[in-house]
């Protein structure tokens, strides 16, 4: 009798998606009297948080990443399955894989967001957004190999094309790219070049509304503005970007036109949906938001299928507060973890409340030593903020199997300014370094694409 | 005046290449009244004997390689330039990269050596070798994948074929490949797994010669053999491989032809000389040996070109025991730092020795705590050689930024059996999992090769 038919008569729960969401529904279930079956089309669970860190050379991979299995795999009522679902179908109950089909009693899906160029999908292969590991080590290269080639080229004007950087999107990643490149390009590495002088590298910041953090208070807003600036970072506000191509950002600003010649240009400004979003509303009648997220009922499940929950960033949870919850990874937790418990309460035939998320606050970092902090409470800026930030993520680090490793490189990268991740992989090819660098994606089919990006 | 020109009266070394004998060379020279110039394609210094352990998912990237610049490019006369080197015209004393040209007085070339298939290069898709960081991501990503192909897979066939490890070569990186793996499969992942036994997992070590590590003396090679069986690795011997395809490998034993059904084909059976060997060739009338490799003078130059050195394992020197040095790490930078003394010498118009090597001996590690060594006045094996193979790279990653780290990493690895790095990257796109992530290379050109490699 194989494990999977020993399990056969506990209620089935499939989760699809291993982020935040996804895991902690899992984590949550590893004790109970259900089977789980874990899908993810990556065999590591992300630790985005910390992502923009990898981006900008302080972490390596490894140190955000954890094995699915390792985290809930070794459950014994628990399978972690690396494929990707492409369809379900509620009738059946059943869940369509690229590589086989599972059957549910609750499903649970929890497949995120991806980034949102309003219209303007093209302008990904020269403004790439930070969502996956893959994202980070191209961002890092683009990064790095700016100043590499600016050392290189004699025009005055190319080095500053190259040692411009440009964030599209004031909210917390843009903030904390920001901040980050700022403090490479002006602190970390300004005695690595001969030819050029990187501290008069230009890093701006851009925003459509009238300040950064716009979900934050005021007066944070204002602080996190002025530490940007400190740093070195230029910020335009109520600014609409209007086109991006390789090297040049058109924005509007009332009125007025404005370009900026920038061969780094990073976006930071909207998610949208994850693919498997119009499937889920195709296939349920859910209703979805702009962002093409799935509403989902006070108990999170979605209307009319009281057994298939949506959690994390795809969830639009609006029964509270009459606005969505934002898409941060608390809210993501609280989710994963309220459905788990919900599932078993089913079982047992009791009852539980409706979700509610209490906020335990907001936070952005700002460079090596200042963060912004609306912890509801209290508001904190500066060193304070930072080390309130520092300790949150290290607790929930906790919970994988990296936080002594990341405790330790951070303390290393603090007195030594990062120097270990700052590395430019990715094959150098015959080709020209800079075409070949950041110019691949003009020329090529969408199918050839799939394999660069492979 | 440009820094650039305040350097211009002194001798200008040209060095192509940052492993360990250009490096050697660059860090010899950073005090010496000389400009330097280290070209490289990448922007860091691999630290090569280490490869194996990113590959095998012990350590990260970052802990293996450290930036060119942070090493010698804050040296006030060396110059680092990341480009590639595409020509030299000994005439002109000119090096021509893709993206400029530059002069030398002095020109020294470390660019190595890459896998050799010995006339079939298009086994190189099914059966990758381990030369770079992209080649060690590779190949992590097809040992750990192939783990989950099995655990999905319902025939037993293929479950076995997935779990079936073959490694061509028993020289020290098949030695080092095929222990590793052997810990992952037989101890490390037992658990992480509900429908294939991991610990029944074959792992299958090839060699030509009649016996594993074939330039170790004989009692050591066979203390790496019984280690290597002790955990678990077939050893087999006096066999040559005829061909290989996705999921087959022929060999033949004697007269008997033989057939080995693996999913995992790994190559450390031979190398070639880098792409430019043939450019110097041509250019400075060199001969070379067979595996393409410069024939140097007793001093490294080339012959009638006495301010051109070849370092590394890029030259064939041939002026010590009648036979070539092997192409090691320590005698890599015994070069490089001699061609250093000897153009400061030069330029006083001294005349030093030739050059000799004083071998320190060489190690093998086999799984996580055995190691062969032969130091030349002992001969080690087990535990003890293990030690000595622990403190000689910790020693010799001194000279960089990140031993701390990497020594932290080893013991965190030891006690924990290496959970960190596990980690499968490269986008997983929209196609079939399996052939998206093994068979790409099959139905694209070369031109799209190159894309993919990026």
């Amino acid at each position: 009798m194989s494990n999977l038919e020993k399990r056969s008569s506990l209620p089935h729960v499939v989760i699809v998606g291993g982020g935040f969401a996804g895991l902690y529904a899992a984590k949550e279930l590893g004790n109970a009297p259900v089977k789980v079956t874990l899908i993810d089309k990556r065999n590591f669970h992300l630790f985005q948080p910390l992502l923009y860190q990898v981006a900008t050379g302080s972490l390596s991979p490894a140190e955000i990443c954890s094995p699915l299995r390792l985290i809930v795999g070794r459950n014994k009522n628990t399978h972690v399955v690396l494929d990707e679902v492409v369809d379900i179908n509620p009738e059946q109950k059943q869940v369509i894989m690229r590589e086989g089909v599972v059957n549910y009693d609750y499903l649970v899906i929890g497949t995120g967001v991806s980034h949102h160029y309003f219209g303007n999908d093209h302008w990904e292969q020269d403004a790439p957004g930070l969502k996956s590991i893959e994202n980070a080590l191209d961002i890092r290269r683009r990064i790095f190999l700016a100043f590499e080639e600016a050392e290189k080229l004699s025009s005055p004007q190319e080095k500053q094309e190259w040692l411009t950087f440009a964030i599209v999107g004031g909210g917390p990643t843009g903030v904390e790219l920001a901040g980050a490149i700022a403090e490479i390009a002006h602190k970390s590495i300004k005695k690595d070049f001969k030819e050029i002088d990187t501290t008069k590298a230009r890093i701006v910041l851009i925003e459509g509304m009238n300040r950064v953090l716009p979900p934050y208070p005021e007066d944070l807003s204002a602080k996190a503005q002025a530490s940007l600036e400190e740093l070195g970072v230029e910020v335009l506000t109520n600014r609409m970007v209007t086109n991006i191509d390789k090297n040049t950002l058109n924005i509007r600003h009332g009125e007025q036109e404005e370009t900026i010649k920038a061969r780094t240009i990073l976006w930071a400004a909207g998610v949208k949906a994850s693919g498997l979003s119009e499937i889920i509303a195709d296939r349920t009648s859910a209703e979805t938001d702009r962002a093409g997220r799935i509403m989902v009922e006070p108990d999170l499940s979605i209307k009319n299928h009281p057994n298939i929950f949506v959690v994390g960033d795809l969830a639009h949870f609006a029964h509270q507060d009459n606005k969505p919850l934002p898409g941060i990874a608390p809210v993501a937790m609280e989710e994963g973890r309220y459905v788990a418990g919900l599932i078993v309460a089913k079982e047992k035939g009791r009852q539980i409340e409706s979700f509610s998320y209490v906020d335990k606050g907001s936070l952005a970092v700002i460079g090596n030593n200042h963060a912004v902090a609306n912890l509801g409470f209290v508001k904190l800026s500066g060193i304070s903020a930072w080390l309130v930030w520092v300790f949150a993520h290290i607790y929930y680090l906790i919970e994988f199997d990296n936080k002594l490793l990341v405790m330790l490189q951070w303390g290393w990268n603090y007195f030594t300014r990062g120097r270990g991740a700052r590395l430019i992989t990715g094959e150098i090819s015959e080709k020209n370094l800079v075409s070949q660098s950041f110019n691949h994606g003009n020329s090529v089919s969408n199918s050839e694409k799939e394999l660069i990006k492979s």
